[in-house]
């Protein structure tokens, strides 16, 4: 049963190599919750001038999720919506991955409340999480793609849904300003020969030396909320703005550099679906030479949803025509750790 | 670079199908807490009678986490250890796998804590974590294996440290006798055609209309420990032992049989590690047929360590001469969400 082993680990030390897994993005799907909220709104309550939140965080508006809007459950309208897209039935998947950096309840993981919440709490559909914060979307897409690739699974739904907004600091107006809820779903399937989806590349860079630039200290077992030196401020997300853009723009070039794209790769990318950092974060992406009009940038609308904004913006991407069968592009993204990763695929 | 995709997809519709992967356990590590808590010092806090403990949940004796034994340190002292036993350094693994049920914070994920606390924190090891609360250890040596066996990576670390002992409801005395803290890693590598170890095959179920049965419904975003409607039960540990017992006997046949194990191919398993659940968790495994003296049962000694509990038993039967270089065997649990998984290998 076993492929040969290549003769080198895959990874940075070979620059042409394709993974050449055949796996196809068969359908995607969003959801963003009923609350629209703009940022004058924050702005008043923040205390700082109209237009501070666009000019410094790039968000226009955002969407906050209603108590009704549970993680799981806004995960399983976009999940629906994927599917749809797919043109498949949700019990028709073989594995169900939660992606999400923040969670619905600290036990059980995502993936069984959004499989319940799908109406398949009996199927036995594998079902667990992964967790990456910001990454947890192209972690579970590795995952996934490659279990498809290995040929154990025929198809899986990857699942990001989070809620940021109930861990807002409103004495932090550059976080406060910057980010958004809302979900995201994928269905990845097995891709035949005639199919055009390919997984090529996938890299991972992690410097947990950085752990404290992006963080919520709390809700664990360090200093639980329940303990005598519980601190509410510890529930809530701090992020060190310039230091974490500072570092994430030294691991963007030692990702590209392992993923094997020169400056001609880069240009040649048809589409780019970067994590929606921040406005900061996304003019590092734009200055990185990728061709005009690659770069999915969603920012403005939705701010920054965590794991969600990348199957988000990827979902826009395919929607607006700008990813198109056949065309090669890239995922890529930063997230607390501090970690960086990319996967270089055809549509 | 693709392997040819067998004709079905692996798993149930193929119960003699060997992965046959080629992985081996390097070395294995653990970590106990200085404090060591006998039961009659819980007994006596929640006012049941001296011996209940036992009788009970079947634990005698379990490790109390001090603040200072946090989930990234005492991982990485499991690790370290893990690492000394396979003879190899930690900066040689080329993947980290955070496979804890508990958090030591929200935000970043527990790897890239642990990379940083064994002091690779500039590395760049490649550091996320999975999430299937007890059967955070199955998921993430799957995912490490399945990672080894594409050639991808030759060494991973996957790693489980739990701290139950912060959400314990000391008005619940099922539980709060039951759960344990401790660390436990495991260094997984590509074996050599002379090497033993092989994986054979993975099952994986879940019933997410089973959520409810053992949960910690708050820490996350529904009802946030600093919202309005927050409830400090909410961030404690909920069980409904007898409901949850009757669901996973359910489950085990069916598992069992996915794995294509008759009463005969039980019997012939050398070991067998299960999750340490509970005192009637154990008797149901007990019950299932496998070889005298094949099952590691360490309850009574350490209690439920969630995650850390499949890896510290594995280790333990290592230590102790039962798991032997040729052997196969098994590592199965339950978790909540509810899942049953179980990893068949040779080790």
């Amino acid at each position: 049963m076993n492929q040969p082993l290549p003769d080198l680990v895959a990874g940075s030390s070979r620059p042409n190599f394709d993974l050449g897994w055949q796996v196809r993005i068969a359908g995607t799907g969003t959801y963003l919750p009923r609350r629209r909220v703009e940022s004058a709104e924050i702005e008043a309550r923040v205390g700082v001038p109209s237009g501070w939140a666009c000019m410094n965080s790039g968000v226009a508006v955002r969407h906050w999720a209603s108590p009704d809007e549970t993680a799981s459950w806004m995960g399983a309208q976009a999940a629906l919506r994927a599917c749809a897209a797919a043109g498949v039935e949700p019990e028709s998947v073989d594995l169900i991955v939660g992606a999400s950096g923040s969670v619905e309840r600290a036990i059980p993981d995502g993936a069984p409340l959004l499989q319940n919440a799908l109406g398949l709490g009996r199927s036995g559909i594998p079902s667990f999480s992964v967790h990456a914060t910001c990454l947890s979307f192209l972690a579970a897409f590795e995952l996934a793609a490659e279990r498809i690739h290995g040929g154990r699974i025929r198809r899986a739904l990857v699942v990001s849904s989070e809620i940021a907004s109930v861990a807002l600091d409103f004495n932090a107006p550059e976080a406060c300003t910057l980010f958004g809820d809302g979900a995201a779903a994928c269905v990845l399937e097995r891709s035949g020969d005639d199919d055009t989806g390919r997984v090529h590349r996938v890299e991972w860079i992690t410097h947990g030396a950085d752990l404290e630039l992006t963080t919520v200290r709390g809700c664990g077992t360090f200093r639980h909320p329940n303990a005598a030196d519980a601190d509410p401020l510890d529930a809530l997300f701090r992020m060190q703005g310039r230091a974490t853009l500072r570092r994430a723009s030294r691991l963007a070039p030692k990702l590209l550099e392992r993923l094997g794209l020169d400056a001609d790769a880069r240009r040649a990318l048809r589409w780019v679906v970067p994590h929606q950092t921040s406005r900061a974060g996304m003019n590092i992406v734009a200055s990185m030479g990728f061709g005009d009009g690659a770069v999915v940038d969603i920012l403005r609308e939705t701010g920054n949803c965590i794991a969600a904004s990348i199957p988000m913006a990827l979902s826009r991407g395919i929607a607006d025509g700008r990813i198109r069968r056949g065309d090669r592009g890239m995922l890529i993204g930063t997230g607390a750790g501090l970690s960086a990763a990319a996967i270089v695929m055809t549509y």
